[in-house]
């Protein structure tokens, strides 16, 4: 058996089973890339300065989440950039700044190494945008018809600054709903890239991080209630765990909301609500009223903040729903997407 | 669509889609299951006290891996307590007192859900047995055809203490090398639960934690150089990493190997080799020659250690390779394993 690799390479099941075949291709695909000298070191664990994280702050933030997205490329990113963007932005919103990755992959026999370089290319690029290192990682590989192409899990650790404190519970009536950019790109943008729509809009995924926008709004804001990313279920998933857990109705004017045109076209041809499309660049943030204002300026001078509106507001109603005050003065509740509609989109 | 579960519920797209559904899924199987706080806050991140953390140690250990086995249910363990011990191990003998752990589902639509609790069950007594709390979470569905019903991936933080430095660089010509049970009972267990053998023995996988018996092995002996837990690839693959980090030969003496008679039955049987079978309960020390005696007698006295012993020695021979010393006084060269015949043992 020759093991020398190149991007025309078919991967085997022996690229998986923990002796020559994976060295090689650990060493050609992952560690070439990620040049990481924690990866190099052969230890099946990082090793990280407790000295050094503690003086960041006084509490680790740890989230997972595995990436099964179909199609695993599309305009905007592709599943590696996505499980990179995806961790750091689960981390950021919960006010921890982002520092280390685990990544583990699942792949399917029979795929090209050129296929999974481009996918670890675009989790090099994205970890440097967001100043996170990919420290330890796992390769597992499954027969053909068992898996699909490429799953991804990103595990990631943050630390969180003494006196950030961000909940859902702490939402209070009065408070005001800000949403950082334009809703359903991501979604709207997949759904394209399989082929399922009849039309060609112009559309790119909003797969980015939001660390640097959420440092800055707690800069400018350190009272803000409770933040999330909006990916599955869209911001009505998050709008119905805020109202959960606080225990107070939402309510967003669909005036104010940040829907782009050729996105609002996918929605209509599908009969999809745009407020059910996974982002995976925009977060949702609750915030007391009196400083609303001057928080939307500030995020709409970063990049990732641009497109910023205040949405609605948490009422004065004890009921955990939300609704939705239309361009017409009526009112509709926003049901929590069964989202059956949109699998594979994360 | 009715959203109660019980057992016999199959398993479709809606549950993995950040929906109602999805919400039902995770209150029916792994709240209930794990009765977690942790996971009822409903925050998709976990944070963690940095003070008791650093009083702890001064390093953390970070890790991550998926579990792709099949069957997923076999004697001694399931998909789920393997997920638990397999990170609960590779943060140990790294030294980490192993503490938290990330859970993260790739499920396949159509299986019951009655199969997916009684993986978390096993996941929750392997999680008490070692002693570990899993504090976040991830559910993914994937159509029929793009999955094979279960993968897991864990990843695990622990902690390791001011002056444990565990290197496979430091292991030295003349060190013993100590495995701390018998040899290939997890890889023959999981080939017979799946009908590819035409005995039927008596077989058990070797998978349970080894937090403790590293933690009593570290005190009895602080100078231990490496430990490795012998998973996919088996004590040949440990034993070849350990001499490509130190340069020094590695040898074995084909008579100290602990196998068992019916594991010996499988090898024979396939024409394999026990020292290239996966285990999931068992580690390679590679420890001061002064101490491997008294070292030994300790773990001897653990349930996780009964039938350790040393196995061989590092050789002053500055060559990357392994050989086994046979019991008719001849050698041979321990192949890495090329790993082709072993897929899905993890």
């Amino acid at each position: 058996m020759t093991l020398s690799i190149n991007d025309h390479t078919l991967i085997t099941m022996a690229h998986g089973a923990g002796g020559r075949a994976m060295r090689c291709l650990i060493e050609e695909v992952f560690i070439n890339v990620f040049g990481g000298e924690q990866l190099l070191r052969m230890e099946d664990q990082a090793r990280l300065d407790m000295a050094q994280l503690s003086s960041l702050g006084d509490r680790l933030a740890y989230t997972t989440d595995s990436y099964v997205i179909d199609p695993l490329e599309f305009p905007g990113g592709n599943i590696g950039s996505l499980a990179v963007n995806g961790t750091v932005n689960d981390l950021a919103v919960g006010g921890a700044r982002p520092l280390y990755l685990s990544c583990a992959f699942i792949i399917e026999e029979g795929i090209e190494v050129g296929l999974l370089r481009r996918i670890v290319e675009g989790m090099r690029d994205a970890a440097l945008r967001a100043g996170v290192t990919v420290v330890t990682g796992d390769t597992k590989v499954v027969p053909r018809g068992k898996g699909d192409k490429v799953f991804i899990n990103t595990s990631g650790i943050g630390v969180i600054e003494h006196g950030v404190n961000l909940h859902a519970t702490q939402c209070q009536p009065g408070d005001k709903i800000i949403v950082s950019g334009s809703l359903g790109d991501h979604g709207a943008t997949i759904l394209q890239a399989r082929g399922d729509l009849a039309l060609e809009a112009d559309l790119q995924s909003d797969c980015q991080p939001l660390h640097g926008l959420v440092q800055l709004m707690l800069a400018e804001c350190p009272d803000i209630r409770a933040m999330r990313d909006a990916t599955r279920g869209g911001i009505a998933a998050v709008l119905h765990e805020f109202a959960t857990a606080s225990g107070f109705a939402m309510r967003l004017h669909e005036e104010m909301l940040p829907v782009k045109p050729e996105v609002r076209g996918v929605c209509e041809i599908l009969g999809l609500d745009a407020l059910h499309f996974a982002n995976e660049g925009r977060l949702v943030a609750v915030v007391p009223a009196k400083h609303a204002e001057a928080l939307l300026r500030s995020m709409r001078q970063h990049p990732a903040g641009q497109d910023a509106n205040i949405i609605g507001e948490v009422l004065d109603k004890a009921v955990a729903r939300v609704q939705v005050a239309t361009a017409l003065g009526g009112e509709r509740l926003l049901e929590m997407p069964d989202g059956e509609l949109l699998p594979r989109i994360c």
